[in-house]
């Protein structure tokens, strides 16, 4: 409405996924008792924080992953208002606060690995952030309403289709927390690895041609 | 008065708002005593933490809409100088403060939620950074000083009059914290949001017209 | 030597600047027995953390200076080698390194207001900070080796003999540490005020001129 | 494959590794019991964390000069595709995860010093780090795939030479973490400084002629 570029935007968005996506790492603390750990105490402690490694390397590739969805958006979004700011900031919030469920779930699943509610708090996350993820595209695309006037139409409508498995996926891992955790987790990895790959659009035609179209922008 | 260009003033101010608003996770912090915390316990220290959340979307909310104010501001600034930069760096101070107070108050209001100075503090930080705006924006725009040569006058008065409300409004929270601290952050929150709607030109004409002008720059 | 653009040295640069910049807020810690204090308690607290919001505004703004003027230094600095990174490097290697002795400074003087070695520390820390900004200059100047062709050579001479004052001038504060710790504190923020104005030019003629020349590129 | 422009990817990266290098910093903690600590004790206290100072130079060296790497590889690379942004992602993983060993191996050699787990852990990261880079390398210069039409060939021939040494190096290191730390991370302070000097071409002929390829860019 009132803006036209998006660069200072995507900067801020850049630089807010940058930090969350490296605090992640501030959920490793050494050992607090570090005087009675000689190595093979250590070992241990190491062999206890599996499970931190493993909500790391989630967290991780689903915010890496949101970032390359983020970056594929506004390579259609050319303009923004007030409206796309708002929905950016909600997007941002949630990926702000990752690092804090994950926290919460490496630290109870290496201590109560038969308890959920650190699972459901994760993947709960995850799906308002799917539904956070579909409204700013559909805000966005929305009769072209802040596309550029060359759009790809085809790339926006493969957009729109991969996206609507979002909130529905992350339901499923949403279900999955209160069955079991590992399963969560590990189908939480493999739906980002799902995002990592662009949507198809609705036919295969010409692949090399929509390519072509992309490449110019 | 020395440079032209405030492209990398804007970059390292996305930077620092970018950092501050991600920070503000670091105040949810995992139980210290997860061993006694099955899911029931769990639940309960969860629920504990909503006055935590309370704090932390209101100064997400608001260090964001600061940020899309700034973005706002800059494209009508176009050339920076020493004084400049020094009250922006001013600004910045505050934003980089924000998540002490922000932690302070929720961690003040779960435990007793009768007590006022925590939300003193709080509001009070935001009154100076109503003012340190409204200073960085009448620096810039005092005679066109900074601005670009085809600036769009009526925006410029829009944000200026907009701006007045801003120590006026804080104010209105800083009392209110002494009184009520719940409404108090409430109406932080709904402070930021009238902030993040830009201000109408003094009269309402024409505002196809007064876009048009903006979307050029 | 082997690069060109300065672009990317200059976005690395400003994320460490506004990431160190940022963390200096983890110093502020909200009490760890808060059940204790209610608000005539809370403001004995905070009333202790003065010393804290001293040592921060001080590092903040000597951060925050030495980013103006590395961004000075770069609207000169037109190409990058090998050596100019490491030297950079070198340089954001103690701005990162700035949180900690501001913490233990403030820590410090909180309980021990009569000791000095934090002090020492503090100022010391940046001794070794004007130095490299020394170093880092004197590389890219000499012989204009960096430089853009067209250099505004009076600018240069100005940064040149601003500079030298730096490493006297903090060895002034280093000194201070050792005799009176809110005097040296003091001191270092009086000289960031200092820095944040760009050096004179060897003889104050045509300063019109001077800034013609500097606005065009 | 699907996108044209590195420029976001660049930014992001810069963002990752600017917050990952700053945030090393946070291993030092202020004394924990400071009210026992005058100027004497806490020498003693400082003295104790050279180890600490020591892990956070060679870790800072290594990240910054992995960063100087990264922005020299990017320089040739001209085209993104989800498998480069994958790559790009396991690479930055690595990078963020860098501040914890640093942390533990500083921690374990100040009371350990016997001790050699953390230092192997420390090593280890530093052997995945350096295959990943080759990882990103070899993806991107497969056949030109990812590279600019008018690359510089024996630039990207002396690149690719250089990492060879990288794995190599490093498993050298992580086999010297088993036999002595101190020499260990000695060892890999050296192998940074090397990956800081740009690797030569496969001959030494006409290097002016190849840095003249390069300034063009």
């Amino acid at each position: 409405m009132d803006e036209k570029e998006t660069g200072r935007l995507e900067a801020f968005s850049d630089g807010v996924f940058a930090v969350a996506i490296t605090l992640l790492v501030l959920s490793f603390q050494p050992p607090t008792t570090p005087d009675k750990l000689r190595d093979s105490a250590l070992l241990d402690f190491l062999y206890m924080q599996w499970p931190m490694l493993f909500a790391f390397v989630t967290s991780f590739a689903t915010i890496g992953i949101m970032w390359i969805n983020h970056h594929r958006l506004f390579k259609h979004i050319k303009r923004t208002d007030t409206g796309l700011m708002l929905l950016n900031l909600l997007l941002l919030l949630l990926i702000v606060f990752v690092p804090y469920p994950t926290a919460l779930l490496a630290q109870q699943y290496a201590i109560h690995p038969d308890q959920h509610l650190a699972a459901v708090v994760y993947s709960g996350t995850y799906v308002i952030m799917a539904v956070c993820f579909n409204f700013l595209w559909r805000y966005a695309s929305y009769h072209n309403r802040l596309l550029g006037k060359d759009v790809d139409r085809r790339a926006v409508m493969a957009i729109s289709r991969q996206y609507l498995f979002g909130p529905v996926f992350y339901l499923i891992t949403f279900g999955l927390a209160f069955i079991n955790v590992p399963a969560c987790i590990i189908l939480n990895f493999l739906f980002a690895l799902f995002f990592a790959v662009p949507g198809r659009p609705p036919r295969q035609l010409s692949s090399s041609n929509a390519s072509t179209d992309l490449s110019q922008d």
